[in-house]
């Protein structure tokens, strides 16, 4: 078997890399250890950013998302129950953000490559890398109890943190930069109209609180809480009341409550791991960093990463350059930097440290006063909030 | 004896403040415990705001100012060596900060007063207030062995951290904020011309470098430095050198070396005393908020406090409305938190933390790197470091 570019891991990163491969008429293949009902059902991000909306356009994946996504040109802040609004459209040019989930994506981008014929492998195990410091790398795995192989150009690890990708990188090679967040968010996801038609993200003295949704009858609320709590001990009204407190009344009288139907919390992890290339495989997503779901970038950043990574693939068998693939690394890492920073200083500005004195509260404070005040600050917001340009694209001096 | 308005410091808050009551009619002593020789030598800061140069004007005190101080356009920052400006006056319509030291400011408040008859006491020991709690609070004090005592309607402390001002508040009033950081700067002034004509703040490997100058033939360098360094180990070729790496090979090629006049290590502190009046007592500047150095906004905050209070004594004594009496402490606090946070956020960015790990470093590294590519995030920088405006003024409103 043979191939130009295979890709291990079907969620957001790999899959949108197979659309864009296969618009550019490179062949790939991509290959799952899970089935499509698990990876389509994964309860994961739901804000998209203008650059990955203008992927799904190109790509002719938005039908469902231009019908169904809710379109944000604002989002909110909110100091202790006090929210102010940030006009993200007329502070960028127009930029918004999406809110359609992660799910709805990953529906899409099945059906069109079932439509298209984009050949996956799902339910493969023991997925192994070999040869990728080589000329001919393979990827080989176990389907029905039968060994397969194959041998291709490249390989794309688009599987995540605890994937087998970079594990496949000598770990002498790799520099990693990681900060473990000492709380963790409480989420619920209930089928009842969300508080508010666009986001609010509350910093309280209490904690964080995130106001969102999925659709207008689905909303998802979210609570900073502790990392050793049981969610046996959250039901759903002691959740409610919590949420309204940290919301503050005005916001709180907005908020319909409903039974939840999923619960769970999930840890807070800011990580990098460079170089995002080596040899012959490349890394992109999850795989190569993690960010705090505060802005909502981890997905976006998995698009950027491909997106960066298709022009590239394109350089090098439309127009025999390798310039794209040599400088993915670099140009993915800038981007990812600063959306790390981002992501790292949303959630500094918001939520309650253990760690926090009198000073850092007052800092806090103070630096959501200067936004309410700023329209210089809540540029800069905004900006980073609906996605920096994907900037350093090489393809038009390289060819 | 008896006046209106009885001032603790015949520093910048406490002069600024006398021509600004003299200017408005209202009587005003001012109270100094050294001589005016000691407080005019003081090296201080060197760096006004658009605010602090605004107010020079309308007090009639910008004649040297206006020709020997450098207006500045721009500021730069460097990340290891590689510099990039920020166009102060391009982002904020016009604003601009200008080198004019401390020292310069004191000379020109301290000659009007004398042209003006503004009464100062020199050399006043054991200064007391009392009755500050009440309708007629008493400052007294001793000068060359005799005791004195002035009545007054009410007092303000401009007589810095370590002042009796804020010490006559009982201590149950106050809440105090304090961020000690884990290094110093190890700053000299010598007679060469400055390596640039605007400031360069650079944020290097081995610490962060600032090259500042007090005139076209005077330069002033800092480098970060532990707090237990001893001066004596700092030979000005040792602090050439490190300087010149810090700074880079660009800019070093343009560093002129010299024989240094002055060499001291100072500690790097931000606090803030809450709230800023007490019964017929108000703080002003140092009194009630100390900042780092990076970013020069400590002498400029004393002035935004005083042109505050100078309003508020106004309205009370011209328009009989206690608001901007009442209102002081509020409003001063706003400018004062926003100004502490650009304070720590500007340290945060470019010093090097004994805590810091390889996260904390690209973070830094990421930030600059925005700003670098960023308009907004260069307006934000901007017009922070040109002064924020004065804004909560209540004087229309009021009257």
């Amino acid at each position: 078997m043979r191939t130009q570019v295979a890709i291990i891991g079907a969620g957001p990163a790999g899959m949108f890399l197979a659309h864009l491969l296969r618009r550019e008429g490179i062949d790939a293949m991509v290959l799952e250890r899970r089935d499509r009902a698990y990876v389509e059902g994964r309860v994961r991000a739901g804000v998209l950013e203008q650059v990955t909306v203008d992927l799904m356009h190109r790509l002719r994946l938005a039908g469902r998302l231009q019908r169904e996504g809710l379109v944000h040109g604002g989002t909110n802040l909110s100091l202790d129950g006090r929210s102010f609004r940030i006009d993200m459209a007329a502070l960028t040019g127009g930029s918004t953000v999406t809110v359609y989930g992660q799910q709805e994506v990953m529906r899409d981008l099945f059906d069109a490559a079932e439509a298209d014929d984009l050949p996956i492998v799902w339910n493969a195990e023991d997925v192994a890398l070999a040869g990728i410091d080589g000329e001919r790398p393979t990827v080989s795995w176990r389907a029905d109890g039968v060994d397969h192989q194959v041998a291709c150009d490249y390989i794309v690890g688009c599987d995540g943190y605890h994937g087998i990708s970079r594990a496949a990188i000598p770990p002498e090679v790799l520099t990693t930069f990681e900060r473990v967040y000492p709380f963790g968010w409480l989420g619920i996801l209930a089928d009842v109209p969300p508080a508010d038609h666009e986001l609010i993200y509350a910093n309280h003295e209490r904690g964080f609180a995130l106001a969102s949704m999925r659709s207008t009858t689905r909303s998802r609320y979210y609570i900073q809480c502790g990392l050793g709590e049981d969610i046996a001990d959250w039901s759903d009204d002691r959740f409610w009341d919590e949420l309204c407190l940290r919301l503050g009344p005005d916001t709180a009288a907005k908020v319909t409550r409903g039974p939840s139907f999923e619960k769970a919390i999930a840890p807070l992890r800011s990580f990098v791991s460079e170089p995002m290339r080596w040899g012959r495989l490349f890394l992109a997503g999850d795989a190569a960093h993690i960010v705090p779901p505060t802005g909502a970038k981890g997905m976006n950043l998995a698009v950027s990463d491909v997106t960066m990574l298709g022009e590239a693939f394109a350089l090098h068998y439309k127009h025999g350059s390798d310039a794209g693939l040599d400088g993915y690394s670099a140009r993915a890492l800038a981007r990812v930097w600063k959306a790390e920073r981002f992501s790292w200083w949303f959630t500094s500005v918001t939520h309650r440290f253990p760690t926090m004195d009198g000073f850092d509260r007052r800092i806090q404070m103070a630096e959501l006063d200067y936004i309410r005040g700023s329209e210089a600050a809540q540029r800069t917001l905004a900006e980073n909030y609906v996605g920096l340009p994907l900037t350093g694209g090489i393809s038009s001096e390289a060819v």
